[in-house]
């Protein structure tokens, strides 16, 4: 690996960090500056994945959508209690294609409920797209790929 | 990123697994070692985090406490068949401050019993300052925000 | 930390990403590829690992061991609903030594049933050996220490 390579490595694992604390301390109204204007964002189970079913869970082709999803969970969830922690790990940088880097993670999101209990809310990989703007790493493409085939149905939270 | 920052990511990461690796291996007698003399070392709620509340459920301004704190633990636990598994991820270190590095990391804690069961014990994260001493980075404050509201009373134990 | 030192240990942290993916993607006729032909690979308990004992649950002496492992695991496995999710952690890379780099690292390994349900199925800590075969990095020992005492005995998949 050369040095110039080590240093992109160590922005993408920031970047990934950052992308961390944005959803777990809730901070939802930043998580679309992470994408692109024209991002493609996915949620889908890897049974879909796999087949190449192109819809998912939730889908969304622009920055634009991402706000929308936010303004929109903001007005449906007038109580959340639960907390969510991400660890985010085995990231897989691929060399650069088309100006673009691909990047596969895996993830395991606990969930904190008000009364203490915590479980594996969902287990699964990213397959990413990350594209550099000026200084900044940002997500050109993100599908979050669930190991669940069975995928609570009420789940809206960003991912 | 510049070179040298790419220097101190890795030299921060290694210092988080070195942390991990002496909780798990339940060497607490060199727990202390990762912190400077008047280091303020805290575990509490992410709510009275958020509230700014100032004690906790472990509170400690100094190493010596620290030291205190391990043999308490030692001769209180004449027996003790559970062992833990410490998962940090999401390492955010944070400009220079004052001669400081500011960090938070998210932390999960799964804990095995002595019959296999194995449960998410704690979740959370670090709020942290690290100071250089020499050639090692020692912890001058170390929060450990868990994110459930109820806990384990009975926690004493380092995390 | 020379640049050196952080350009061998991002190599590393690479590889242990390409090990997980390789095993969560169930690839696992290419995972011998990650060791060398005259490896040892063993799980083992903790409890059997720190009393010394030789043998474990799964004990291999050889990359062609492994190969055929792999091949029974083909064979037995019929049908295989259930998915897995590595997260490996605290990577502790040691000072070269004779030729041969030792590595700690914490592994948890979530498994995901095909109706949904998420347990944490293993976690445990990787006390490693690994050389350099031209580009790539090889184990030339992975030992897979489980924190658990009571293991599933049915248990054959590499970790």
């Amino acid at each position: 690996m050369t040095p110039d390579e080590a240093v992109r490595r160590l922005e993408l694992d920031a970047l990934y960090a950052d992308y961390a604390h944005c959803l777990d301390n809730d901070e939802l109204e930043a998580w679309p500056e992470f994408f692109t204007e024209d991002c493609r964002y996915r949620i889908t189970s890897a049974e879909n994945f796999e087949a190449g079913l192109p819809l998912g869970i939730v889908y969304a082709t622009s920055k634009a959508m991402l706000v929308d999803r936010v303004m929109a969970l903001r007005k449906a969830n007038i109580y959340e209690p639960q907390r969510y922690r991400h660890m985010i790990g085995a990231i897989k940088v691929g060399a650069e294609d088309k100006g673009a880097r691909p990047v596969v993670a895996n993830v395991i999101v606990v969930r904190i409920m008000q009364d203490g209990a915590m479980t594996v809310f969902a287990a699964g990989r990213y397959v990413d797209r990350l594209v550099r703007q000026g200084d900044a790493w940002k997500f050109a493409q993100k599908e979050v790929v669930l190991d669940s085939r069975q995928i609570d149905t009420l789940l809206a939270i960003p991912l």
